[in-house]
């Protein structure tokens, strides 16, 4: 009988066990809990309820501490409800204490995905809004937050709007606060890109930081809109999947969300624990509905790997998930000169996000966008980054690489 | 100026760091971003947002990979708002991603613990409710839930009741169905605890698992209430401390909440990324209001080292956090021969929570009980199980023994 199934990848360390065995016990555990001392007539009905080991695939390693087994375990449909608590808690609730094991993957039965709309926008629809279809997209971020008022955003915002950026973040770390209160912030800030935009002629989002307790951040996310928000920025491991899903489900929610990282170091850098970034930054995010999903970029200080930052990518636009892709954001570390690097990494479907690569410009943040859109459109015409800069008009990208230097992949 | 503020204490690994740098650095750029080139001006006014740094204490290691520093950082409580996630993603948010650093603790100032009431119950309270002063309390977990219709859960509830435990609790992955829906599975269940009840004469919480969608967890708590449901069961860490937090502060949510550990591996077991088992089980869900918290005991195949389980304990009970204390619930692999070293490591005020301890007993569920109960009974009595499984009327507890051994401290 073919059963709605969600399969979930593990990888399992350990130099003695016996993987077969460690597998079904999962299959069985997490499900019916005991199997063999069951009653012939009662196994008939608790079959459907019995999860199935998939694939055991064992890698000896060389040297104590390197064998693992990469675990493929399907979960019966009808074992849990259709939201990511339920799934998560099902296949790595109690199992993510039991030893050296690590969530890699997950796999979705229709019926469990027919719960989940995924991004309202996705990338088309970022796209859209902004009327760029032909070229990265540039994410600028405030140099810094906390402490300033109302007048010193709005001026921050408007030098970065000027520069020609496309999307504008709020700081994850700028909460409810007495100097910029969300909706005054909303109100000044889309008021300077509607200033910047009579001058640039480009459109502009601004996500905003969604904070405050979880019960109130649908009605937040509303004054918000109601206030002029055209995107809302939000810290989904702080608050769960869910609360994503429910955001972005929600009808009255009509604008873009970028989804943050923030804590996701707790879950994946660990070979032996957590949750891998593919998974956690990718998948999950899309599924529960961001339409931009920042991450570590490859570049910076705050490190991924490369592979992982490419799986992650994967993740975000893979055509066999039947919802809408999400735009990559990676993240950290990111100047004009490392443009060519990033649009060989990750193609022109991305947003190149800096925040001390606009600031830190020495001509001024204006320039730093600036330079950022001369680096973005003479790697789409395959110039290089120095003969670009050699151009008349070109001074804001001479300039940052005379800071920041380029890197030709 | 005396400052209010939350300290975060970190270890971070790494052979080369100037450590003190990067604590500076942590303290600068997780509060106003740059300081060095601010205006003295400037200075003055963003002072009271600045970040301090409390100590840096270094460890040198002997080989690679274990140097390490303890770091504690003060952060301003201008600068976040009173919830968790504001409290995480500021101290731990972006830095989660930052190399090898977990966050091992958290203090708070007493203006921010003023938006926390904490448990409603807490130790004292969950014994009110039971009538049960001078004991360990024991909870029982159902054998398995899945696929299981209300005759047979209301079966085992039962049996579990007779043997004279004082809490049953829900299996964490068992969620909202069509076999034994919430209001349904409770009424079933508090029947069979009052027919229990007129045979022991002794009171029973039964923790229903409260799942599904975020925004409906408070009114599905509330149709457990009214239909007479006297404790929650909930998987914190699928859905963030701040649900937890809300729950707990809802004045129409009169009734005790157990925290589950779900997913709990997926942060503490690294020695070098994630979050530490004392603040993630401990302090956190006693903050956000759990008034029992299970979390991993150090007896059985979900291992945490026994320095760590009782780190735990103490932080659900410390007397410097001006709540509640939470009763401390060691679960996974607890049988009656082990009564005398759980009391040992964990004192009276402790909650023995087993599960085929319970319905593995040779003689039925109902002994597995009763088997528990001499063994509390003889321990605090001062009589090793042995001599108290030779008594008359102590064949469940011998039986248990010669089944599963026992360890006398």
């Amino acid at each position: 009988m073919s059963q709605a199934v969600c399969t979930a990848t593990y990888r399992s360390y350990d130099d003695k066990a016996d993987f077969q065995k460690k597998a079904l016990g999962i299959a069985v555990g997490l499900t019916v809990g005991s199997w063999t001392d069951l009653p012939e007539a009662r196994k008939a009905e608790m079959e459907k309820h019995l999860g199935r080991v998939v694939s055991v695939d064992v890698h000896e390693g060389t040297e104590p501490g390197t064998r693992y087994a990469d675990i493929v375990i399907a979960y019966p449909d009808v074992n849990f409800s259709r939201d990511i608590p339920a799934l998560l808690v099902t296949v790595f609730g109690k199992l993510s204490m039991d030893g050296r094991i690590k969530l890699l993957d997950l796999d979705f039965s229709s019926d469990f995905l027919s719960a989940f709309p995924g991004p309202k926008f996705g990338m088309a629809g970022i796209r859209d809004l902004l009327g760029v279809q032909d070229r990265p997209l540039l994410m600028s971020i405030f140099k810094s937050v906390i402490g300033h008022d109302l007048p010193n955003l709005r001026d921050q915002f408007y030098k970065q709007a000027l520069g020609g950026v496309d999307l504008i973040k709020d700081d994850e770390i700028l909460f409810e606060n007495p100097l910029t209160p969300l909706q005054k912030r909303v109100e000044a800030c889309m008021e300077a890109a509607r200033q910047a935009e009579a001058e640039t002629g480009q459109k502009l989002l601004y996500a905003v930081n969604l904070t405050g307790p979880t019960s109130k951040l649908a009605s937040q996310a509303k004054l918000a809109i109601a206030a002029g928000a055209n995107a809302l920025l939000f810290n989904v491991l702080a608050y769960g999947f869910d609360v994503l899903h429910e955001l972005s489900s929600d009808p009255e929610i009509t604008i873009p969300i970028a989804a943050h990282p923030a804590m996701a170091g707790a879950f994946y850098p660990s070979p032996h624990y957590g949750i891998a970034a593919p998974l956690l930054l990718g998948k999950l995010m899309r599924l529960a509905g961001a339409d931009l999903a920042l991450f570590p970029s490859p570049y910076g200080s705050v490190v991924m790997p490369r592979e992982e930052n490419l799986a992650v990518q994967a993740a975000l636009i893979d055509p066999a998930l039947p919802v809408r892709p999400s735009f990559s954001v990676p993240s950290a570390g990111i100047h004009p000169g490392l443009v060519p690097l990033i649009l060989r990494d990750f193609g022109t479907d991305v947003v190149v996000n800096a925040g001390g690569g606009i600031h830190g410009h020495p001509m001024g943040t204006a320039a730093g966008g600036q330079a950022f859109r001369q680096a973005i459109d003479a790697t789409l015409n395959g110039i290089s980054l120095p003969d670009a800069a050699a151009q008349p008009g070109h001074e804001a990208l001479r300039a940052a690489i005379d800071s920041w230097g380029f890197k030709q992949p």
